[in-house]
């Protein structure tokens, strides 16, 4: 080992109450703080299989090809869209935020023609118009986001995903900001491709996307006539790695699984309905907390995200210290009650804030500091 | 917090000698191990700067867009090829192992028209024939590994650069197992894009791809005629976010990129020429201890990749235990002596080992525990 190692600077304490990455339980970071192994070795394969099991477990799914991709969430969509669509393809994107439009653009980007099918930000996928929309389009894959994380909105994938299966087309699901927070049941909706993030309702550091193809999936890119345009992302050569034989594809990032295993074994141990019991507890602790301070949800109450929720802004806080408005009060949580909320993104930045209750943060203490804090800053 | 988490299991402790990952410092893993800051914290902001400016110290480069990209190497490799090709762009690429094979693979997905300048396994690119064939094919890129990985050479990069800067080409240069082992001099070469990984010789864990571009590849990625086929990797979308503005394109990998600023760290204080001798004096160390055993390099002494060495395996060896092997005996030194070296890989795979001495490995104690090892298995 190098005899003087300089050290490495300590970071802040923070609270995450932001759209992610959201605090991390203790054992995953003690997990991933053991020496490495390597991406072959019979102890790390044995943990990798666990992972897979255990991701099939929450995304609701008997998928086999259900893997952690080396990436983080917007590879993971991307993942999904670039191998299920060829150029010329027809694609049915439901727009209702910032990700929705992301896929849109990774869609066209696959050189697939794209129909959007958008919403105002906070409000769901009317799912009548996009089954008109389908029966319209016909599309070969029909994409949305289950958890919007621009606007805390839950979609409602049962009736959207029936819609798209009954016309034959593929269903990519956005589970970023849902997996292990919301229920999430692929095989029961229907679905052939969703992806995820880590850093979320996982609790685990961001950079890893868990992701999960049907069979039917599967044989649609087996059956493409060119191609994937992505070598990292082409899942027939993921499949050699993450579906039993272990063929070297890429390295593995051996140290952010074993944290993904810590937090898988985490979330199962507590139980998904518990976990997503204890997630709608908090939201809804926030909102009674939030109230008397004049924050009003964008959402309508039947469409609330519990993991992430858009409050409109008092304007207590939008004048706040004078020029420093909405922003300079988050700055102020951070620097001085080490509290992180996020902003609005896109067309609702600095007109929402953006705070999440995910994972570890899920619970009514989180609430409490955050509450606290806006009391001593606002009163 | 869970108030009875379930323990992680606990890893075995193996002295990584394979071809990656290596062995990763403590000091790393207690970094890493801090609790999680947010991607846009000031304080996470100011050690990705300083990341990005000790990256640049390593690639030996000004260039402005130098990063961390969010993926293991292969996804580097990939950002710099479906950046820079369009198309029916015409791409050289220099073939003289997997990794060069791979790079051709994915440039072609890119829509490339690709001439492969293929050389045996285990000897270089000749600068000439790689000058005739750029000559011959007037490419818009130029591309070859600095290191190739699977056969433990060291590529003769400033002949090869010349020769396709003079003829207008931009040059790639996959420098995975080079950078922080091996001198890395991107200006003074005139290379265009360059990526490598962290889990080689600069001994952190797998899972991110150090990337440059110069501005001159910029340039030519700001003029194309057709958006990058990719989102995650599009690197004037990565510009917004590591490029100073910090506008919000992914959520970094926080831990990952922590525990980055950290083996930057301590490449920079051992200082990049001490750090390559050392890694030349351990390989020379290793060459010396297995000569005895049999064992016979399959690269010519001028051309031998410090970090990586490809050694032909003795009968004793090939003929271990009778039917276990070469394969066996690697097993054996995984679960009986803890230590991990690499199998052939491609058109090697049987016939050598690939024996990793990388950051803080590349040591003779490493050397002395392998020897150590296989005299009492051999002997």
């Amino acid at each position: 080992m190098t005899p003087s190692a300089p050290e490495a600077p300590a970071l802040p304490t923070r609270l995450l109450l932001g759209p992610g990455p959201s605090n991390v339980h203790p054992s995953v970071l003690q997990a991933m703080a053991q020496p490495l192994v390597g991406h072959l070795d019979p102890t790390f394969l044995a943990l990798l299989d666990q992972v897979q099991t255990d991701l099939r477990t929450l995304f609701g799914t008997e998928n086999e090809l259900t893997l952690p991709l080396s990436a983080p969430g917007s590879a993971g969509m991307e993942a999904c869209l670039v191998n299920l669509l060829e150029p010329g393809d027809r694609a049915l994107v439901g727009v209702a935020g910032v990700f929705g439009t992301r896929m849109a653009d990774v869609a066209s980007r696959a050189g697939a023609d794209v129909t959007r099918f958008e919403t105002e930000p906070g409000t769901i996928l009317d799912p009548d118009g996009m089954a008109q929309a389908i029966a319209r389009v016909r599309p070969k894959v029909v994409s949305f986001v289950h958890a919007e994380t621009s606007t805390g909105v839950l979609q409602p994938v049962e009736e959207i995903a029936s819609a798209a299966r009954e016309a034959g087309a593929l269903v990519v699901l956005d589970c970023v900001t849902s997996l292990a927070g919301v229920p999430v049941k692929l095989d029961a909706w229907g679905i052939d491709a969703a992806y995820s993030g880590t850093q979320k309702c996982l609790a685990c550091p961001p950079g890893l996307s868990p992701v999960s193809f049907s069979d039917r999936a599967l044989e649609t890119v087996r059956a493409r006539k060119r191609p994937v345009q992505s070598w990292f992302l082409d899942v027939t050569l993921l499949a050699g790695y993450f579906g039993g034989e272990r063929v070297y594809h890429h390295t593995a990032p051996v140290s952010a699984v074993v944290g993904l295993a810590q937090g898988l074994r985490l979330a199962l141990a507590e139980g998904l309905e518990a976990r997503a019991a204890r997630h709608r507890e908090a939201a809804g602790a926030l909102y009674a907390g939030l109230a008397p301070l004049g924050f009003t949800p964008l959402v309508a109450e039947a469409h609330r995200l519990p993991p992430l929720s858009t409050m409109r802004l008092p304007d207590t806080v939008l004048g706040w210290d004078g020029d420093a408005g909405e922003a300079g009060l988050r700055r102020r949580l951070l620097e001085t009650h080490q509290i992180e909320v996020g902003g609005g993104l896109g067309p609702l930045a600095g007109k929402v804030w953006r705070i999440g209750l995910m994972g570890e943060n899920a619970r009514k203490e989180s609430v409490e500091r955050l509450v606290g804090a806006l009391e001593q800053e606002l009163g």
